[in-house]
């Protein structure tokens, strides 16, 4: 229960990220519902593909496609009148990579799959639709920045599958995880926390 | 019959799309083959892997990988003749995106999902393969652009489902359909047809 | 068995593409292992899900997933040692192509499907993963360059089924298919290798 609440806020953060990264041109409505939703329903997709388990989420619960969709045009409408849109976009990214990482790190440790697979596809799931995003937006990955994005998703991943080892089921484990998550992520924006150079491949 | 007979119009209509948009640089025969291929049959390759009822549709029937093919290297040797390659390209593109949209919505509803699915499915198998395109050729994906181009999708796709349910397997329900996507996107590429601008993300 | 050792060592020069492709940018090692991983997963991946038939092969047998994680980064570590980097690029990515592209020509023939699905199978497999690095490292893909690349690939995938079918189960099938595709790369990179001017489609 506690996984489908974050995973329903982790669509609804990555949707409005969707709909700020368009802002460097104009967009219609449609078009902008679209982004949103592909950003926010694009890693899990990937991930129920990859497994190929089960149906695809959004296709068995339709819930998700509609909370992809309404909080796109929600964004839609109120992100305009937010001054300081590229703080919002890199906390709602950093939210949605914390609770889908977790998320898909412990739904894929319940289906019975080996740490090593449910580290990969936490990882996976976190980033692939901010991928697709700025993909589609033409700008550079966050994820291939110098900034920490996969150090942090991988580190969530890895105490949600130490967590469930020691304290299974544990109702807090998933938040320890999430704010790990967000907690770097926010150290990383504001501090431009990034590695010794010696962990850095230059640029030449 | 009458859907599959469109299925594959749609296909030479995206692949002659795909083999244009290389025209920024040189591209040989075989590339080319490979990216008209990729722009054809990749919207629908998604859906079929999202929906995973069937085996993705060019592998259960070759026929659709011929027409890929054979769509592609004709357009190779013919488009070099043609003087307004962009008002062609423009034209092919809205063509399979109203063919694909309205084949995989009807697909989807006599495969039994829900007119949610049905419509989602039918944006996403219409659009995927220009998008693929679009980010191969280094150019802004046209959905993302301000003119109608999800919304045609979405309205064709509703279209569809409106009809099925009032006048269900009606001969004319598809061709009703990708009338209005196709001239819906032929207004917006002459008149540069968009939504007001309340109803636009504007760039900043 | 040749298959399985061919198909890590590809791996492994995948894996090196990623890290080398990252270069014009500060990346940090978490970072690089991932786009190391899915230039050199990615295009196998793709093959799996669109065949449908087994489990990811990397998810059913996670040596895979060590191997291009350990090969990225050992990468990580060794490259910034070499000179001569984008020739290392080109080499390792054209041994990759050669391997992937002729291991998943035999796989899909031994599964059984026709040979045009093989060779297409084949060539997708070779080239996805580059695509996805390239895409992701905001460079042009190498596979829609002037220079031989589909075209290697192709007669590579089309020499297994050659093979295949007149000395079935040959043990150097293999061998010679990638060393066809290899050479011609490497023919295609110091010779800048390509078709005449009619198979061409010239940037206007």
């Amino acid at each position: 229960m506690l996984l489908y609440i974050l995973g329903m806020i982790g669509i609804a953060a990555f949707a409005i990220t969707g709909v700020i990264s368009s802002g460097k041109k104009d967009m219609d409505l449609f078009s902008l519902l679209f982004l949103g939703m592909v950003t926010s329903l694009g890693g899990g997709t990937i991930r129920d593909v990859i497994l190929s388990v089960e149906t695809v989420y959004w296709v068995k619960d339709t819930s998700y496609l509609w909370v992809a969709c309404l909080s796109s045009a929600f964004a839609f409408f109120t992100v305009r009148i937010i001054e300081n849109r590229q703080t919002l976009f890199h906390y709602a990214d950093s939210f949605g990579l914390a609770l889908f990482t977790v998320v898909a790190t412990e739904k894929v440790l319940l289906l019975g799959f080996s740490p090593s697979i449910a580290i990969t596809m936490g990882i996976i799931t976190g980033v692939a639709g901010g991928i697709i995003r700025d993909v589609l937006s033409h700008r550079p990955p966050l994820v291939l920045g110098k900034e920490f994005y996969a150090t942090p998703a991988f580190l969530g991943a890895a105490l949600v599958v130490l967590l469930e080892k020691n304290i299974p089921s544990h109702e807090f484990n998933s938040i320890y995880a999430v704010a790990l998550i967000f907690i770097l992520r926010v150290f990383a924006i504001h501090k431009g926390l990034y590695y010794p150079s010696w962990l850095l491949y230059k640029k030449r």
